[in-house]
């Protein structure tokens, strides 16, 4: 599509709803290109989907990319990703883009930490440089490096936080939405975060104070940072139909095969989780008849792919005993093989989530999920 | 090919000699295919070229890679290899497969050893454990691996080995080729290794004892261990001529830009190295320009590809700020990357050899790089 020809906006449309469960099929037009919803965003933190290529990222059908602001804004720094053209051109990923606020990576990495109603201020893990990360300087950040989607500053509080310092916490990060829009030049690419805890009357009042300013999509944060998946899943199953149908639903920092099935039958459009790379630094493959740890003896001589279901580059090429070896040999290249097919394999299972919604059958496609996860909880 | 139209011989067919230096243009038959020599083999010691899978392998002008008998033995053992159905399946690498003895290996990596008549004993640098590696167990790992070309086992003796000591050590590496070439099923598959040390005299007889045996090609072992370039490249020069002619040269462990374009004027057909992936994974990378040394500071905001020349997938899309951001990062991506590279750039140097020396310009193309190893000297 000539450059001049691309919508400027991020427009969602929403295509079919499942007959019997809440999940969506919908489309999500950026500036960059389409994506399909329900959707997942592989996570490249620092400007690449670890161990991934976008050669790679694009064969597993990754359709959009999420960087962080945070990694980002202390290496290499925002002014020069934007000298260099922008996030796209300087990863080489010419699809659609989206960046974090920074906002949950002061809490879950940076050093100490002290946040005002100014901002947040902390010290960069990597060098303990001091920091200020304000609304305006989130957005700032992040129009330098030109992500298509662009995450409003929020604070996410700790899991435990007693109930008034929450409710202090949601009116600042309603408060800091608002300069968010004002410093934003394109108001068409800023998303919303909704905060509020365990608390279904908390998020209920979030929600409406944040989908009360127009914007063009709304994300859930705050979830999966520790409960148990069980309390998510009904948490989301109550926030999610909450929010305006008319706009697309992002459940951030979300999960496993089982949180994914189970909370696009709630109605989230987006996810976006590292789960599926580090799980395969680690050597824990995720496959249709299960998780397979590449390590055990049982692969030493296992001739067979490691999901005979999946048509990934290594699946198709190598064995199960092939990938032990390089895994316990920390040979490089089992980084790129195992991250290469858990990918395909999440974004292998939003395709069928899409095609289900589209048959009117997601609960049949999600019912094997809930029902492997209760035969191993038993 | 079908299968069984290929020929089941190693043949080196001498295609042209540059009319103006010993450089010969060739043409190696091998049961996995053809091989074009002057030939950059890279290294692929436990069955994976570091950082790189076979897809990107081949995309860098790869005709042949070499894996290592010392490290397979250990892991996974060439039994499970063989059950796999061979090196080139394990490893997803179609093309031909040469597989070094284990000697050199033995005396560079292993922990304790011992060398008697029967062999060598040692202690692998993994765990410890116990192995006896005799010129028969060598070629019947090597047979198990199931690689095109094989070496015979040798001694490879320190560099500054007294002269007493070498004469000893180069006898018994001949009694240990004529067991080689006894429990060889496939002797035409089976190259021989002369060593000598520096010293011309035991070269040119050593060149004697091993060229009798009839064998469809013959390496120089003991090269590039310690001893400065100009000696390797004067040694070279002197014994590379006394090989037979009709049969393919093959230079072990060796080498630099320079070593390559030198040491292809003295008449070798065959190098392998571990240079270019091994500086690639420390961010070393040889260009038509020189060497870049990623890190620096002045590719910080440097758009440029590394190798404006290059046509590989790493300077095709990205910049020296990119790769250098993913190196000081350490992300996986920056091994990929880099060693594509840098062995895009190594096999693209012999490609250019055969070219000059088809054209008889040999000379012409060689000479840059003593110059610019001149003017780094002075």
């Amino acid at each position: 599509m000539d450059s001049n020809q691309r919508p400027k906006l991020v427009r969602f449309e929403l295509l079919h709803e499942d007959a019997r469960t809440g999940a969506r099929r919908g489309r999500l037009h950026t500036p960059s290109g389409i994506v399909e919803t329900p959707a997942f965003m592989p996570v490249g933190s620092a400007g690449s989907v670890k161990a991934i290529g976008p050669d790679d990222l694009q064969k597993t059908g990754a359709q959009i990319v999420l960087g962080n602001t945070y990694h980002l804004m202390l290496r290499p720094g925002s002014p020069v990703v934007q000298q260099l053209g922008g996030l796209h051109r300087f990863m080489g990923w010419s699809g659609p883009i989206l960046t974090d606020s920074g906002g949950f990576q002061v809490f879950s990495l940076a050093q100490k930490r002290a946040i005002s109603e100014e901002g947040a201020e902390f010290q960069s893990h990597l060098d303990g440089s001091r920091h200020l990360l304000t609304p305006e300087r989130s957005i700032e950040i992040q129009e330098e490096l030109g992500a298509d989607i662009i995450m409003a500053f929020d604070e996410c509080p700790p899991g435990l936080s007693e109930r008034a310092y929450l409710e202090a916490s949601l009116a600042r990060t309603t408060r800091w939405l608002e300069r968010c829009v004002m410093r934003c030049s394109r108001r068409s690419s800023l998303f919303g975060i909704v905060q509020g805890g365990p608390y279904p009357d908390l998020r209920k009042r979030h929600i409406e104070e944040i989908c009360a300013v127009d914007l063009p999509g709304y994300a859930l944060g705050g979830y999966s940072v520790g409960e148990e998946p069980q309390a998510m899943h009904e948490g989301v199953a109550y926030t999610a139909p909450l929010m305006p149908k008319q706009k697309p639903r992002y459940l951030m920092g979300v999960g496993t095969p089982l949180d994914l099935t189970t909370c696009i039958a709630a109605g989230i459009d987006m996810f976006d989780c590292v789960l599926p790379t580090r799980c395969a630094r680690n050597g824990l493959l995720f496959t249709s008849e299960g998780k397979v740890v590449i390590k055990n003896a049982a692969y030493a001589r296992d001739d067979r792919p490691v999901d005979p279901s999946c048509g990934c580059y290594a699946c198709r090429n190598f064995s199960r005993a092939y990938l032990r070896h390089l895994f316990v040999s920390r040979e490089i290249l089992a980084m790129r093989l195992n991250s290469l097919h858990n990918l395909s394999f999440f974004l292998g299972l939003m395709e069928q989530a899409r095609q289900a919604i589209e048959r009117d059958q997601y609960a049949e496609f999600a019912a094997p999920f809930r029902a492997s996860a209760q035969t191993q909880a038993e």
